[in-house]
Formats: structure tokens, C-alpha cells, sequence
């Protein structure tokens, strides 16, 4: 690619999804600026994750935004009074550890910086296939989002270029993030995934997001770099 | 109306344009729960205007949410190097007091909060009448949000009711909504508009936003009770 590059932003959580995401926004020519948010999440952890994988893909730019959405509540990752659930996932129905408008939120803050930018790209590493029943990872949302962000801000009515919300790794396999995101070197000991670790860091091996990566390094025939507290981590 | 009130979020400035939003959702028969944002506005007084405004109408909660805006820049309502305009407004091209993706922003916290309280009503004071030039202020944005909403959240999905964003006000004049404000009670010597108050929380007269207010109260041939520090109120 020749000349100045386009600029995406890049939203990071620091789980594998997001980190892959990156490394495909990277592999795909763009400038990337990645964005994390503190949201009263339990497992905080993962900002640590999010800033070495920053770090590790050279960035143009990183920032954290705090946001308060602890005091909104109605998800047990934010309210310490609702248990994250370990007893394996039910596909059919929406989580507990869903969080009310958390993507909406997320893309909106995105869509904010890439306007200041100048940039008309944003990618979030939703995932549909390991379905985990959030409504705002689908790419129906993705799409409306997209439309109404078109219409919402200066740069979109005043340029001719239209807004583009990437989701890379939408229609991909766990195990398929797992390999394309080594084939792009992201090195997935710098992940998290846990939605509750132990004050160590360490993952239970046992939440619904646990069990959806370690599905995904067994269906890669690879093993979870990451370290987990316990041992009955299938 | 019988039976048990329906519950609406209620975006509020503390200016008389969502004061008047209010005051309608009250009168069609909601419950309402009123939302402010600090998100870095010069013009911070007008939190002190909206919770005076909320404690007015008794609405059943009012919560401010702090948001980081300032941090991503690109307005003159958030960064103090850029300075407010005062020589009357351009309508044809969008004012350097846009601030990027707000409304969206906004109502994407105002969706997280409706959907833990289980409301489907959310009630926006923007105007396309008096064309501020904010493009987040148009009927064709809000009908995107409110489609992408409804992809957005487990309620939507799970319930057979649809979100509706309100824009009550959105094809009245500044002289139309000073009169239905009146009709209902708002007292509009609570609310604030100015873009630039003094120390002392005095307006401006002359930003676009208090040009809009005077002319309003002016065809409504009403006298705008706040109080002005200059004389030169054109």
C-alpha cells in the first residue's frame, strides 16, 4: 500500500477476539488507534491484557475511557451482587453476563474519536458462530448501527465517504480466530477471557467465556498459553 | 389514564427545549426518569438548571452520568481552545459547537438505562425547526437509532414491544415550544442555554444558542426571565 495510511479505530478488549481484530486491521494497511473501556467490569484484568496487546502492535494510539455504566447495572458483570454463571452455557437464551446496550455504547464512543480523526473506519471483533446470545454481536445490529452512524455525524453529511463498522471475525470459528490470529502473530498469553479471575489474574476455566477459548484452542489442536486456576478446565 | 404508568427516560439539559420534553412526557401520562450527562461542557451550569427542572416535575429518579467527551475533543462546547461563536449563526453549515457522535452517545445510555428499567420510551428534546445545524438533531438520525435499538438489546429481542425515541418538540419553533412550555408550567427562569455563561452563571446573549432563545421568546412576544450580562442581547 502506497501513500498515507487509512486510519481505523479499533475497539480492544483484550480478550483473543478483539486482539485478532487488531492484528487483522493491522495486516489490512490501516493506522490503527485502539480504544478500551473501563466500565465497572469485574474481570478489570483485561485492560492489562488490552494494553500489551496495544503495545505489542504498535498502535498510533491507545486510550482507556471510563464509563460509568456500574451505576446502570442489570448484568453480572458489573453488579457484584449477580454470580457470573459456571455451569455451561445455554445458547438459546440471552446471558446474565450480557450488559445492557454495551456494544451501542462502546461503538458510539468509537464513533466519536473516529470523527475527530477523521477516520471513517471502526472494527469491533463481535463473533455470531460461537453464538454467545448477545443481541449487539450480530451482524443485523452491526449493520443498523452502521446506518445510523451515517446519519449522525458532520463528517459523514458533509464528506462523501461513508462509515464503515469492520467485523473481521463475525462469521469466524473460535478455532478459526485461534489460527488466523497466530498467523498474524498475536500472542495470546498477553489475552484474557475470564469474566471472573482470582485476585491473581488467573482464569476459572469454568465461565462461559472460559469455555468458548478453550474450546477454541482444542478444536485448533493448540494449547491456552493462559494460565487457569483450576484444573478441570474443560 | 389507569392502571400503572409507563416508564420513560428523559434526556434533560437543563435547557428550555428538553425542560419542555419533559413536561410533555409527564402530561401524555409517563413515569418519568430523567438523564443528565457532564461530559467536559463549558456550560456545566446547565446541570445545576436540569436538576432543578427534575426536582420540579418530581420525576421518579434523575441521574447524572459522567462521561469523558472532553478527552476526544473536536467541539467548542469541550475544548477551551476552541472559542465559542458569537457573531449569529451560519444555518447552512454545521456550527464548531457540534460536539462528535453526542446524541448517539447520549441515547445509547439512555437505551442501557431504559432497558434495566424495562421501558420502551425514550424522550429527546432535539429541534429541526429552529435548524441548529447539528446533524444528530434530524428525525432521519432518530428513526436510525431507534431501528438500531431494537437490534441492540435482550428486551427488544426477547419482548414483542419496540423501542420509540420521542422527539416531542423536534417540529415546533423556538416561539411554539416557549408557549407549550408555559401551557404545562415549565419555569424557564430554571433553565439555561448559553454555550458561554460567566462565573457567575450568567448568559451570553449572543451564541447561537441564546440568539435561538431570545428570538423565541421575542415571536412568543414573551420577555425571557433568565438574566443576561450584557444589554446587547441581538
Amino acid at each position: 500500500m502506497s501513500g498515507k495510511k487509512k486510519k481505523a479505530i479499533v475497539l480492544l478488549s483484550g480478550g483473543m477476539d478483539s486482539a485478532t481484530t487488531l492484528a487483522i486491521a493491522g495486516a489490512e494497511g490501516y493506522e490503527c488507534y485502539a480504544l478500551s473501556f473501563r466500565y465497572g467490569q469485574r474481570h478489570i484484568r483485561e485492560i492489562e491484557a488490552a494494553k500489551k496487546i496495544a503495545a505489542l502492535f504498535k498502535v498510533a494510539e491507545y486510550r482507556i475511557i471510563d464509563i460509568d455504566l456500574g451505576s446502570i447495572g442489570g448484568s453480572a458483570l458489573t453488579e457484584p451482587g449477580i454470580e457470573v454463571p459456571k455451569n455451561g452455557q445455554k445458547l438459546s437464551e440471552i446471558p446474565i453476563t450480557y450488559v445492557p446496550a454495551r456494544n451501542t455504547i462502546f461503538l458510539s464512543y468509537a464513533l466519536a474519536w473516529a470523527e475527530v480523526l477523521g477516520s471513517f473506519d471502526i472494527f469491533i471483533g463481535v463473533n455470531a458462530v460461537d453464538y454467545s446470545g448477545y443481541p449487539d454481536c450480530r451482524a443485523e445490529f452491526i449493520e443498523a448501527f452502521e446506518r445510523m452512524a451515517n446519519l449522525a455525524t458532520a463528517l459523514a453529511v458533509k464528506a462523501k465517504e461513508k462509515y464503515s463498522v469492520h467485523t473481521p471475525i463475525i462469521n469466524m470459528s473460535k478455532a478459526q480466530i485461534v489460527l488466523r490470529g497466530r498467523q498474524l502473530d498475536v500472542d495470546f498469553s498477553l489475552t484474557h477471557s475470564c469474566y471472573d479471575p482470582d485476585s491473581q489474574g488467573r482464569s476459572c476455566g469454568r465461565c462461559d467465556s472460559c469455555r468458548l477459548r478453550l474450546k477454541g484452542f482444542a478444536e485448533a489442536g493448540l494449547k491456552d498459553p493462559i494460565e487457569y486456576r483450576t484444573t478441570n478446565t474443560k
